[in-house]
């Protein structure tokens, strides 16, 4: 099975500019993951500038690609001497796909947390204890990336399943990669769009495509399965806006995302 | 006193090229507003795209421009039916400034919003009780900006201007333009950055410059001062990410703003 880091790798063909592999099975109903299309972006600025991880990354999706070869251009926007700004993209056949500003740093591992109040709570749910979600969605599509990664959803949030969502639009649980390979900044990435739409817990619906995706990398994770909380806030304007927190197996809140999304819904 | 459409205004120098003016009184400590740059640049997507209204920005700040002139670029990554992809970005002498990448689309003045249970409370404070903020912080450097607007906390947040802190990293109160000029999805992008740190209401510190800020605008906003909740989440390794947000006189939600901060504290 492959590895994050193997799904994600890019060949370097010039200064800026690298090729990789859209993996057919890192999908849902055949479009790839946008947690993961940004985790390569997030990888091409990291090959680009002169720092080892992302700690923010801001994506526009145009176009989804098909699994297969994509060119992925990093160019660099500001060095500085403790981040780098970077606009990356990819594309397809000539066809631009997504384009992401990122910010990379150096992550110190010594550092605490100095306040986290704002945080939600994590919850005490076990990993043990989750549900696996399978690879097919209760709307019927095929949810291939299930195969490669171990997503389970906490009991209190598994209404959705048998079409009695909470109404709370939350959903809680856990994220593992294959082989319980170790979380790094680039797969907290993909952690932080790795779990259904929110809005399962709300009323089921067809595809929720990802419009806007941000993501903020806070700490490097500890090995381990990462704990997920995917909130939903408003559905308006046939679009939906969510919030993703990801904590790693010591408790930590390591990464945050917020997204906007199409949603077939009002 | 300027109106907010006048000191965003740009003028075409040719395709996708503008010129705009950073005014001097739209800063603290002499640095403009986040926001109030964004504004521009969601100005040069609506000029440059084909749709008029601002949905999903999200912009990366490399270095603040001094007031004066800038040079504001707009290139459209895809030109969709429903919506359009730009990548802009501010530049001032040769020196990058701001990249954002700003999705435009059309906002039905119809359309309800459909569920909304996931967004906070509003509250129920009076713009007329609330506490107009100084041209001066608390730390003692100049805040230009609040001559411009009419921006007010809430009583119940006011800990931090008496150095008492509630220690919820929460400010609430209202931000109306001058002149009571109506809010558009423009100075929308501006009302997501316009607050104080909510970090104040932790622990007093000097800037708390922008790193990061995300914006999505849900729906037009009714005539009005718009009512604005800012909340810090979590404060790690010297940043800081916060939330805003923002509802019209009417109390519908209408934007919501994330960003991530640096901050002198742990």
């Amino acid at each position: 099975m492959p590895r994050f880091a193997e799904v994600t790798a890019l060949t370097t063909d010039g200064p800026g500019r690298f090729s990789g592999q859209v993996h057919p099975d890192w999908t849902i109903a055949g479009k790839p993951n946008g947690g993961y299309l940004l985790a390569m972006l997030g990888r091409a600025a990291v090959l680009a500038g002169q720092h080892e991880h992302v700690i923010a990354a801001s994506a526009h999706y145009l176009y989804p690609p098909e699994p297969g070869p994509v060119l992925v251009e990093a160019e660099v926007l500001r060095a500085g001497r403790s981040a780098s700004q970077l606009r990356t993209r990819m594309s397809q056949d000539g066809r631009a796909c997504v384009d992401a500003l990122v910010t990379t740093s150096v992550l110190d591992p010594g550092v605490k947390p100095y306040w986290s109040a704002g945080v939600p709570e994590a919850g005490d749910s076990l990993f043990a204890d989750g549900f696996r979600l399978p690879e097919q969605s209760p709307s019927g599509f095929e949810v291939a990336i299930m195969r490669e990664v171990d997503l389970r959803i906490d009991p209190a949030s598994l209404g959705f399943a048998s079409n009695a969502p909470s109404g709370r639009g939350e959903l809680r649980g856990w994220l593992a990669l294959a082989d319980n390979e170790p979380f790094d900044t680039l797969s907290l990435l993909y952690a932080v769009d790795s779990f259904p739409p929110a809005t399962f817990d709300v009323e089921l619906s067809g595809w929720v495509p990802t419009l806007e995706l941000t993501v903020y990398v806070r700490a490097l994770p500890a090995p381990g399965p990462v704990r997920i909380l995917q909130r939903a806030h408003l559905i308006d304007a046939q679009r939906v806006d969510e919030v993703c927190w990801v904590w790693d197996s010591s408790g930590r809140p390591v990464a945050h995302g917020t997204q906007l999304a199409g949603i077939r819904l009002g």
